[in-house]
């Protein structure tokens, strides 16, 4: 039997303790949904302060050289470069997870179209985050040149899916739903072996498992700044590109900010020739600004520790589910095996949806997915193993007390 | 002669001077570069902790209904479409400009693709802001089946430019340089009785002219809220579309927040039967709540008293310049006649570069594009007549001081 008090002395002895106390926590919430957005730092008010009165209320345009924002794109991308085993000058920091899908797609499909005219498939998989399955449904209609999408149904399928005719594979390394989490090193192989190029997306990953894009001899990734990252709501996202196709970095979305010189104001678009190939318009400098603050927390330790962390947190929540809510119909979903865990755990519950607004009503805050998924994220620098304890309790008088079942819930039509 | 005393008395009689207390300006500064990067509202520094210490902080994920994050973009849309002639429900603010354009350009090929697919003709002008044509040029690159981009060298020659094989017409409302501004419901007319759709960058136009897009019975719209609407550095952008195109609404950036069900997590993309058709990834919440501030400014007046004095203020700047700076190689290449004109005037000087520079170091900030243009931004809801007499002083101290003769300017390869 595991007891709160064992939960307690784990808080204790745990090295990562006093990275919590960085974090702005609202009183009252066990907030387990940091996997679809992260906490606020707490030197981000100060930041945003800093960035509105001085950098634009005083410095105005000549922030633009004095207050390093014509860099900040890189300087963020180079900060967050060890979270993904990337060297300096391969990322950066722009848009949204949706357009730099869009971009490091239409590189890869360029490349192969150069090499390999026949190759006319971007696969990816079926349960893929649906905004990943819009953008590529948006590039291959665009295309329009017998370009298609096709999807595979999970991992297992992978190996024959890949073929001579596949250009591109996407995938998330972490799964949005179950947290299942890919071996990239044998699907990058896999994926090279047949001749396409492998796109990843980070989304449910960056800053919550380690990652060795280099090492793992990934060609693309894109991710996610505002999840386990920390970087406030919709903060711009990273792209990073092996520095191996360097000399073939183009893509469609053009704009000023990726020009050689752009400052030349010429009529015709030169790229530049490195990473910021990939930039296009201009960034929301505030919200952009906000990404070190969380960054910067995880540059205090380094991602084995946050993975021993997350794992010990996520068994725990496992094993405190089996014992405390062994009677009640929820099916794990998420892989039992480390190697292909994330660091969220789902649940299936055939009342999921009206169990999870239970639960928020009880100061629980985790989220739904379709179908019947209770999922609740597991953030390292700020829950502790006590968290995790109440968590479970909660879940247990929700799902005792069919807490699910209230009238209110059933005129929303949550209750099946 | 015009006198400083004349120019204050203006100022005493201003009908918008009260406005100016609303914007934090720096200290000893004439700022004319709010046509690049506005000032600073007041009020933006407390709506940016609150959106970060209780939106972010405290509400966390609640935030996306609790504080109406779902609709921030429409929300916007409609508090500034009255500056642009356009109904509620009829613009976003999302993204970029340079994305926006990307957006509304292909969908305005896809509308010609389906019923004049001869039309293959992206229609430009030569001296456009540059981003734009990068996009295009990165649009006609993707689409590949033999669409071109078709570049005119000014307003003069756009009448015999536009024929039966063009597409789209897209034209900078304003331009960048020489603060030309087009009498958009004759061009309109014109692209329209030869089949063509008419696309709108509003960059230099919004906030600084009156603009009836409906009345003008423009296609597509886009344009920048952080210059002359003060919402922030990179503050994401606006986009306009004609509610006449509303069921042909369909572009390549088929993000989740452009989903007509994003929450359904279905794999396939269906578009918003709306404006949120345009919306693609999840946006950079703080910078784009302060766009609210700046707009809030301009709704405290109306566009009809904001044309008045800009016109006012430009017509003293050009006529202190011709008394003031009567000797000097000066040329105006802003129109004399008000029917042609924006809100920021440019001069040709042989070293105009250096000039600029120059009067940056006595605290006038202007800037300079190529070829030897140094141009003044005019934002009449913080500068005043005064102001003008103050920059045109300076200006005068300039060029007969020889201030841009310094052996630093040389260094930097500055003077010519």
């Amino acid at each position: 039997m595991i007891t709160l008090e064992q939960c307690r002395a784990r808080d204790q002895a745990d090295e990562l303790a006093s990275l919590r106390q960085q974090f702005d926590l609202p009183e009252g919430t066990l907030y387990l949904d940091g996997n679809s957005l992260g906490a606020m730092p707490k030197d981000a008010l100060a930041r945003a302060q800093d960035v509105i009165r001085r950098e634009w209320g005083v410095d105005l345009i000549n922030s633009w050289n004095k207050n390093n924002w014509w860099v900040l794109p890189t300087r963020l991308g180079d900060l967050l470069a060890p979270l993904v085993g990337a060297d300096a000058g391969e990322a950066i920091v722009t848009d949204t997870t949706s357009l730099n899908l869009f971009k490091v797609v239409a590189n890869a499909v360029d490349i192969q179209r150069r090499g390999h005219p026949e190759r006319k498939i971007i696969l990816a998989e079926r349960d893929a985050f649906p905004t990943d399955l819009y953008m590529l449904q948006g590039l291959a209609g665009i295309l329009d040149q017998g370009y298609t999408l096709q999807l595979v149904d999970g991992p297992d399928d992978l190996g024959a899916a890949v073929t001579e005719r596949t250009a591109v594979v996407v995938l998330s390394h972490v799964n949005y739903r179950t947290g299942y989490l890919y071996d990239m090193k044998t699907v990058d192989a896999l994926v090279h072996a047949q001749g396409a190029l492998a796109v990843w997306d980070l989304c449910h990953s960056i800053g919550a498992v380690p990652i060795d894009l280099k090492d793992a001899d990934a060609d693309f990734a894109v991710g996610c700044t505002y999840k386990y990252l920390n970087g406030g709501p919709g903060a711009p996202a990273m792209l990073w590109a092996h520095p191996r196709h360097r000399a073939d970095f183009r893509q469609p979305l053009s704009g000023w900010w990726g020009h050689a010189r752009p400052f030349d104001m010429a009529t015709d678009y030169v790229p530049d020739p490195g990473i910021r190939s990939f930039l296009c318009g201009t960034q929301p400098i505030v919200s952009m600004s906000l990404v070190a603050c969380g960054v910067g927390i995880f540059l205090q330790t380094d991602m084995e520790k946050v993975r021993r962390k997350s794992l010990a947190l996520t068994d725990l929540f496992i094993q405190l589910v089996a014992q405390e809510c062994a009677g009640q119909d929820l099916t794990l979903v998420t892989p039992l095996d480390h190697k292909y865990r994330g660091s969220h755990v789902s649940f299936r519950h055939p009342q999921g949806y009206a169990a999870v607004q239970a639960l928020i009503a009880r100061g629980v805050i985790g989220d739904y997915r379709e179908p019947e998924i209770m999922r609740f994220g597991i953030t390292p620098l700020y829950l502790r193993f006590a968290d995790i304890w109440d968590a479970v309790q909660h879940l247990k008088a929700v799902l005792e007390g069919r807490e699910w079942d209230r009238a209110e819930y059933r005129e929303r039509g949550l209750v099946t």
